[in-house]
């Protein structure tokens, strides 16, 4: 791996560099010529681009309830006891996220409020092939679920054999009502406006590649997106108490995932640093996707050699990783110094792929850098806000003057006389 | 005012087409332009722009401490009043969105969480000329302050006459950090990749025209914004137990704001639907911005009869509007019936530019069929999630055998062999 030992100055312009982000012209216009058609043509659209993307021509794009229930009988008991477990761990997770809302009767003749409401429906978008993971629809699904979300809807493209049996029994452990088979560009269009066979949602989550982040980010405000996803990123903080094949396990971890991966070393001894990048070298050969790792620690990925345990954190924030691993002693005490980082695993023990699997907080997490102003997915982005007051007569006359002042000074003369009008009776 | 009486299915029908959303390919390709050039060029791009726009030719985009200090004196006593009282109200609301995450130590050797962090540095919006709002000042910048938001920057076209001092005065009031005098898509791009004077930010919320909401939809993922807003409305829901000059004088209010601002009564009786009507065209005539809300009313509005409450309130859920009114008698009985809505105002008191002003809620809000799936601006808005997990060995190994299968269900070996290493040593 490329090891750095720069000054902190220098280690963020080399972090920004590889965070720049680029727009393709040609993709969004391409999306957005999908997007148009579907909502032009619906579901002959679908049915066309379905065929010409993934090769299957289909009549129906749902697959039936049936299908969805035997697949729990047609994967291993070991698998089944493994996704009933991550389950029961989401769900004791996420429900500490749940909201309330409030009622504030502190002033006599007023309340205030704010109510929570979960959205009505939701889609999921789960990619195809080797990358459709059944964890993540677990990720996905139930924290809508635990909102209260009335109908849960995935959509992942085509297969020719259908879909794969682990996919289809996540998504019936996880409570999803419809699965559609359609992808890519397309299947965000029709989440998004809707077409003959396939309802509108108010919100779409999920993975997926440069066409379907495209096309999120162009139904943005005509349904609510989560964070455009880019490839996964670990970031790892560790000093020579670590062990050197741990920390490389753990980066290797993230590479396997994507050729454009990412996996950061920061640590405080140079000598620390070669040991790591030696195993990774070292592992990266016995992998069954080592074409992949190899590609992403070459290209994306490195190790900064920082002065001070303050540096290194300092580093981080500005890399501000998916995924954070604290391998240092006493972890917990460094909570206080993380501030950009989408999931933190503190201590050795917990190495990141715990967190992707059973350990309970979402494994569905900004990426890119944008945990400097993301959360991971949580049950919060299936439910909205909607605040609410009542004034009594004498209320209202308290503030009378304030409102009138106010809105004459910013010229909006109708609004004055409104509230004026309630003492005219 | 148009009327309408129809069936539940036909009103459904005319209120999504009263929604339906155009995109403009002009506005975008010249958006696009002036991201990229205030990406390559920044201050130089800016002042290019700022002279183009907004006739004014500046050296410094930044607005003094002085400058803001002194636009405290300035302004009248009473709209100090004003906007103090407007203050001390938005700060007791707002203080309880405020989100304190939790901790998880229910199972022996596994501790779980989430830690809510603030955003770094946010960048407010506010529209120039009469559009300036100090309220909205108040209502954008006192959440971030709430949240911990380390610096406010806002950004407002420049001015001949320089900014107004009830703009700078309520930046003052409400805790802004520094003011920079630039507006349209030019200033978003500044905010969202920043130049050799001004600083990115990690956030960008507030109002704007459709430049300014079109280059904020444009950068998102480079940063996060707020729902691209659109045009005011204001939905009314009455029986004949109101006043029609009440109802009136507040679908005027929403109505003066912009040509293209919306304003609905649902109601359940012709009768009152025509008093209601006749109210408007008589008090329109009164008003300073008479030509404003004319169009307004004339081509956005309109006034729905149905046959029941039930109905009534299954429209206004379609409808999703910004602002809420139930004046029906006993209003609070049907929160559980509001679905779709971004602040509600119960009872006669309750107009709605009470909340516009002083009743504390925040008055940036979803607009265009948006509250189905957004919040009011919040506290919320300002912070974001991170979750952190710390296992023992034993715990870890409790899990081992869930973690190893469901990473090799996914054909992700280096999961499963990161989370064995811990085993090895």
């Amino acid at each position: 791996m490329k090891i750095y030992q720069e000054s902190f100055v220098k280690m963020q312009k080399i972090v920004s560099d590889y965070t720049a982000k680029t727009t393709d012209l040609k993709v969004e216009q391409r999306v957005a010529e999908i997007i148009a058609n579907v909502r032009k043509n619906g579901d002959e659209a679908l049915q066309k681009y379905e065929e010409q993307f993934d090769q299957v021509k289909l009549k129906n794009f749902a697959v039936s309830k049936r299908e969805m229930e035997q697949a729990l009988n047609e994967i291993s008991p070991e698998l089944k006891k493994a996704l009933l477990l991550a389950k029961k761990n989401i769900i004791s997770y996420h429900k500490r996220e749940l909201e309330y809302g409030f009622i504030d009767t502190d002033v006599p003749g007023i309340t205030r409020g704010q109510k929570v409401t979960p959205l009505q429906r939701v889609g999921l978008y789960i990619p195809g092939g080797t990358a459709a993971y059944p964890s993540t629809i677990l990720m996905s699904a139930l924290p809508a679920k635990i909102a209260g979300v009335s109908q849960i809807v995935m959509v992942t493209p085509a297969q020719k054999e259908g879909i794969a049996a682990p996919v289809l029994a996540a998504a019936q452990l996880a409570g999803v009502d419809k699965i559609y088979q359609i992808g890519g560009a397309q299947a965000i269009a029709a989440l998004a406006y809707g077409t003959q066979s396939i309802k509108a949602v108010n919100k779409i989550v999920g993975p997926g590649n440069i066409y379907v982040a495209t096309a999120k980010k162009q139904v943005f405000g005509q349904v609510a997106i989560d964070m455009v996803a880019g490839p996964s990123e670990i970031g790892i903080l560790a000093d020579s108490s670590a062990q050197p094949a741990q920390i490389a396990a753990d980066l290797l971890s993230q590479a396997e995932h994507d050729k454009r991966a990412r996996a950061i070393l920061v640590t405080d001894e140079l000598e620390f640093a070669q040991k790591v990048s030696q195993e990774v070298d070292k592992q990266v050969e016995q992998l069954p996707r080592r074409a992949i790792a190899e590609t992403a620690i070459a290209e994306r990925s490195f190790i900064a050699v920082m002065n001070s345990i303050s540096d290194m954190f300092a580093l981080m924030n500005t890399v501000a990783p998916e995924h954070l691993e604290v391998q240092l002693k006493d972890p917990m005490q460094y909570l206080s110094l993380i501030r950009n980082a989408g999931s933190v695993f503190l201590g050795k023990y917990a190495s990141e792929p715990l967190g992707d699997y059973v350990a309970g907080p979402n494994h569905v997490l900004p990426t890119g850098g944008t945990a400097k102003f993301s959360s991971p997915l949580g049950v919060y982005d299936f439910v909205k806000k909607t605040s609410f007051i009542q004034f009594s007569q004498d209320a209202l006359a308290q503030d009378l003057d304030a409102i009138t002042t106010l809105a004459r000074a910013e010229g909006l003369e109708a609004h004055a006389r409104a509230v004026e009008a309630r003492f005219k009776d």
